[in-house]
C-alpha cells in the first residue's frame, strides 16, 4: 500500500500544483482499476482508509476507452492497452481523454513493485459526480431521518420550503414514468380536525387488536396530525392502465412508486431540518370519504411535516422498547434464502 | 428587506469576528420567526435570496424557550417574551440558551423600522442540522438519480461499497419497525443467467400486451440484468404479523416500507456515482421458483447496480419519447381532489 499511496499522493500533489485555485477544494469522486486487481490488498486498504468508492472494470470495458498512452506491454498482461488512464476516465464519467489531469504517474517502490496512477477530472461533461465527503453527507442524512410523531404545534413553513418538498417528490422514480401518487395539502383546519378524529378512532381499534400490549401502545405518541405544520394526504390515483414494468404486479408497482416518492419527501424534509411522520392509522374507506376521493383512488397515508423540538436519536419504537431493528444479516443474504423465520412482532422481545 | 439584511449581515460578521477559525465555513441551517411575520415580505425575500429554510413559530412555542433577554414589551405585542432569541434557538435545535452566539442585534433602518436578529449555533447537542449548501446537495442527488438500464458490463464493486449500500437500506423507515424486505445478492452466474432468461420472456409478453407500441417498446433497452456489476433480488418476507400502523392496509404498508428502502439504496448508489435500475419485468411465481422462496415470500424486483458509462440527463422513457412526466399541478393539490383524469398511458402523447 505504501508505494500506491505515494504514487497517489504525488499525482494529487501535481494536480494541486497545476491548479492552485482548486487545491483546497479538490475531492475524490471514486477510484477504479481492472477486475484483475479486485483482490489487491494495497489498493483495497488505501480505498478503505480514504473512503473512496472503489470499482473494477473488465479488460473489454477499459479497452474501449480512448486514451493518450496505450501500451502493448499492458495489453499483453491484462488484455487492455490501458488500465490506469482508462479506469480514471471511466470513474470520472469523462467524455474524452482531455479530462486527464495526470496521464500516467509511475512509482517504483522499495520492494521493487510498480504503481501507476492516472487522475481524471470529473464533471467535464454534464455528468454530476459525488465526492467522498458528499457521499458521507448523504449517509448522514439517511441515518438522521426519523419517523417523527412529536412536532412543535402550530408552526408554519414558508412557501419556498413547500416548493422544495414538492420538487423532491417530482424527482422520484416511478414505474413506467407513471407518477401514480397524488398529494392533497390539507390547509382547511376543519378538514384537518376531521382527519385527526378519524385517526384517533383507528388508534383505539389498533390498541384493542394488540391485546396484551394495548396499554403500552396507548402510552406511545403515534402521530402528530393536529400539531404538525403541514398535513399532506398521500393518495394512490385511479389506475391509468400503465403497462410498462407492471404487467404482472400492477398495484404493487404503483404503490412502490408512491412510497419511493414519499421517501424522497422524507429525506428532503430532514435536509430542511424538519420532521416527517407517515401516519397509516386510518380506515381507507373513511379517509377516502372525508377527502371525497373519486372511485378507484386509494388513501396511502397522512404525512405530518414540520418543525420538531428534537429528532429522536434512534427510531422511536426502538427508543421506547416497543421493538428493535433487525440486524443486517436478518435481511441481506446471498443467492439462497436462508433467513430465520420472522420473530413474533409487536411483543416484548 | 434592506434593514433586515443589514441586521443579519452585521450579526453574522460579529459571529465570524468572534470565531475566526470557523468564519470560512460558517453556514446557515435555517431561519425562524413568529407566525405573525409569516407574510412579511422583507424576511421572505431575504430567505429566498439566500436559500434559507424559513419557518414560523407560534407565540406559545416561542414562549416555552428559556432565553437570556425576555421582554415585556415584546410579550405585549406578540404574546411571547422573546421572538428572535427563541426562534434562533428552535431553528438551531439547540438544547439551551448557551447556544446563542448573538443574543439580540437591533438595527433601525432609514425608514425608521426596526429589525432584531439573534444567532444560535446549531449542533451544540446531538442534533444534526443540515445547512443550505448541504440541502442543495441533497436536491442535486435527488435530481441526478436515474432508473438505469445501461451498465458497463462485467464490472465489480469493492465490498466496502456493498457495505455502504446495505447501510442505506438498514437506515430506511418501515411500518412498525417491521423491516419486511429481504435482499438476495446474486453472485452465482448461472442463477443470474436464469433470471435474465426469465426477464427476457416477460419482456416479450409485455411487448405483446402493448399492442400498437410493441415495436417501439422492443427498441428500448429496459433492463441490465446481465451487465450490471451487482444483481440484487428484492423480496417481501412472509408476513410477520406486525400490527402497528398496518391494521387496515397490512400488505400495502409492508410494500411501501420495502420501496422506501429501495429508494434509499437508489440514492446511496447514485452518491457512489453508480447506476441502479429496478426491474419489474417478471412473473412473480417464476421468480419465486427460481429463487426457491419460502411460502408467503413475494418477489418485488431485481435491482441492477453498477458503474455506468453515462447517466441519462432525463428519465430514459422521457428521453426516448415513450412518455413524459406530469407537471406538478397534476399531482399536488389543496384540500379537494381536482386532478384531471389520467391520460391514456403507454401511447404517443
Amino acid at each position: 500500500m505504501a508505494t500506491l499511496a505515494r504514487a497517489v499522493d504525488e499525482a494529487l500533489a501535481a494536480v494541486k500544483a497545476a491548479h492552485p485555485a482548486h487545491a483546497a477544494t479538490l475531492e475524490i469522486v471514486g477510484a477504479g482499476s481492472i477486475t484483475l486487481k479486485a483482490d489487491e490488498e494495497g489498493l483495497c486498504a488505501l480505498a478503505a482508509e480514504r473512503g473512496w468508492s472503489l470499482r473494477f472494470y473488465p479488460p473489454a470495458v477499459l479497452a474501449d476507452v480512448p486514451v493518450p498512452n496505450p501500451s502493448d506491454t499492458v495489453r499483453r498482461y491484462t488484455g487492455t492497452p490501458s488500465v490506469s488512464e482508462a479506469a480514471a476516465l471511466l470513474t470520472a464519467l469523462a467524455e474524452g481523454p482531455e479530462a486527464l489531469l495526470v496521464e500516467k504517474h509511475k512509482v517504483q517502490g522499495e520492494d521493487g513493485r510498480n504503481a501507476t496512477v492516472s487522475v481524471a477530472r470529473a464533471e467535464t461533461s454534464d455528468q454530476l459526480c459525488f465526492s467522498t465527503p458528499q457521499r458521507q453527507l448523504v449517509h448522514e442524512l439517511l441515518r438522521a431521518r426519523r419517523d417523527m410523531r412529536h412536532f412543535l404545534a402550530g408552526c408554519a413553513l414558508h412557501l419556498s420550503v413547500i416548493e422544495r418538498l414538492v420538487d423532491a417528490v417530482q424527482a422520484a422514480p416511478s414505474v413506467g414514468l407513471m407518477q401514480p401518487w397524488r398529494i392533497l395539502r390539507i390547509t382547511d383546519a376543519a378538514l384537518r380536525e376531521r382527519l385527526a378524529v378519524m385517526v384517533d378512532a383507528e388508534r383505539e381499534r389498533t390498541a384493542l387488536a394488540l391485546g396484551p400490549r394495548q396499554a403500552e401502545f396507548l402510552s406511545l405518541k403515534v402521530e402528530g396530525v393536529r400539531e404538525a405544520a403541514e398535513l399532506w394526504a398521500l393518495v394512490m390515483a385511479p389506475d391509468d392502465g400503465t403497462l410498462f414494468g407492471r404487467r404482472t404486479l400492477p398495484r404493487e408497482m404503483a404503490w412502490c412508486s408512491a412510497a419511493a416518492a414519499a421517501e424522497n419527501l422524507w429525506l428532503a424534509a430532514r435536509a430542511e431540518n424538519l420532521g416527517l411522520g407517515w401516519v397509516s392509522l386510518f380506515e381507507p374507506a373513511a379517509l377516502a370519504d372525508i377527502l371525497h376521493l373519486p372511485e378507484g383512488a386509494e388513501p396511502m397515508g397522512l404525512l405530518c411535516i414540520g418543525p420538531v423540538g428534537r429528532f429522536y436519536p434512534r427510531p422511536m419504537l426502538s427508543l421506547q422498547g416497543w421493538r428493535q431493528a433487525r440486524p443486517r444479516d436478518a435481511w441481506f443474504g446471498e443467492n439462497t434464502w436462508a433467513f430465520d423465520p420472522p420473530l413474533p412482532p409487536d411483543r416484548p422481545q
